[in-house]
């Protein structure tokens, strides 16, 4: 039993778990659509495709710069899910989208954000020998966030006697040292969120195990 | 006044202060030669290339596997450095000299580990305004003991006023909050040593601001 941590999606690489973390804030947001009953989430790997594959009835999430796009319901912030109870969300993003395709060959394929993280662990423990957690990062670069997320979803892996495989899952367990807020403040999402105004969402998902909702594909 | 921290080499991008880190074992065994009296270092990129460049009278330093090549003067271990005071020592390297030329488009180019930490930042911060530290890694993978020297090193920048710049630092920053013996012993680096029974390289390479000689070229 043990698990590794990708920095970056690496597509192809993924046979058993493989748990997907864009902490700010696409898995964060998909946890929380779920936890506030949403029935089912498809990811679109854009804003056209997410306008293409809504069907009558169905909510609409996406952002641009951060901000809801025209004509969209939701964007994709944690702290605004109106809306979702029994319905079925599409969520337009760009890089938990695209690392969930990366991680589509795995038998298991989970969003892990902090606010389900040790849920996430659990759940991942049970499914398979192997788990990968894989970081979304942010246009192809790696992200502190995701990481600090992926390595204190790592810690509830150690608890549950896995072990870490690799440089990069040792260093998302010695990163997970660190506070969240304080780390999750430093990254260039929280910088770029700022400045549109949505610190707050954040401050959100900094939460760490506040739900237990695992969302599964 | 700023620093980035690059968990690998991205050459062609370095123009005010390189600071490169291979710190399990090559910029720290580089340190402790010059610190015993070496004349100066020359980098070579292989252990032929050492061969060929080594003139009469010089020391040849290199491994294989972690070990002293057959008709090489010292095995590029931290703990032996005899016989190379007044002399010049020609040191077979791959990830750190291959970090090295990345990095020779920069005005100033440092060695920098954590022994000479402290004295690494000041130098580097008394250099100019924009410093790059350049962490080696192994064969193109990022390494968990050079991201960590690098955060140690950053520490002494933010010191001396510098700003972290990108997720990376942060990275690094946050990372060297974590001991520094815990850290390089979880590395695959020591990993490695530790196979060829070396593991004391690696106690001598975790330490702290034990000497102030910056190799510089």
């Amino acid at each position: 039993m043990r698990f590794r941590v990708d920095p970056l999606p690496r597509p192809g690489t993924y046979r058993e778990v493989a748990v997907v973390v864009d902490v700010i804030r696409a898995t964060t947001t998909a946890g929380v659509y779920l936890k506030e009953g949403a029935r089912a989430l498809v990811l679109a790997p854009s804003l056209e495709a997410a306008r293409l594959l809504r069907a009558p009835g169905e909510v609409l999430a996406g952002e641009v710069g951060g901000l809801k796009p025209p004509g969209f319901d939701l964007g994709n912030s944690p702290r605004e899910a109106k809306g979702v109870a029994g319905r079925v969300v599409v969520m337009a993003t760009t890089n938990g989208t695209k690392a969930a395709h990366a991680a589509r060959g795995a038998a298991h394929l989970l969003l892990g954000s902090l606010q389900n993280a040790t849920a996430t662990a659990r759940l991942a423990a049970g499914l398979g020998e192997e788990v990968a957690l894989v970081c979304a990062g942010k246009e192809g670069q790696v992200a502190l966030d995701d990481l600090y997320a992926a390595g204190v979803i790592a810690r509830g892996l150690l608890a549950q006697g896995f072990a870490p495989q690799g440089d990069m899952a040792h260093l998302a367990l010695f990163l997970a040292e660190n506070p969240p807020r304080e780390v999750l403040l430093a990254s260039e999402a929280a910088r770029a969120l700022k400045e549109v105004g949505l610190l707050a969402d954040v401050e959100v998902s900094a939460q760490v195990d506040v739900h237990q909702v695992v969302p599964r594909f």
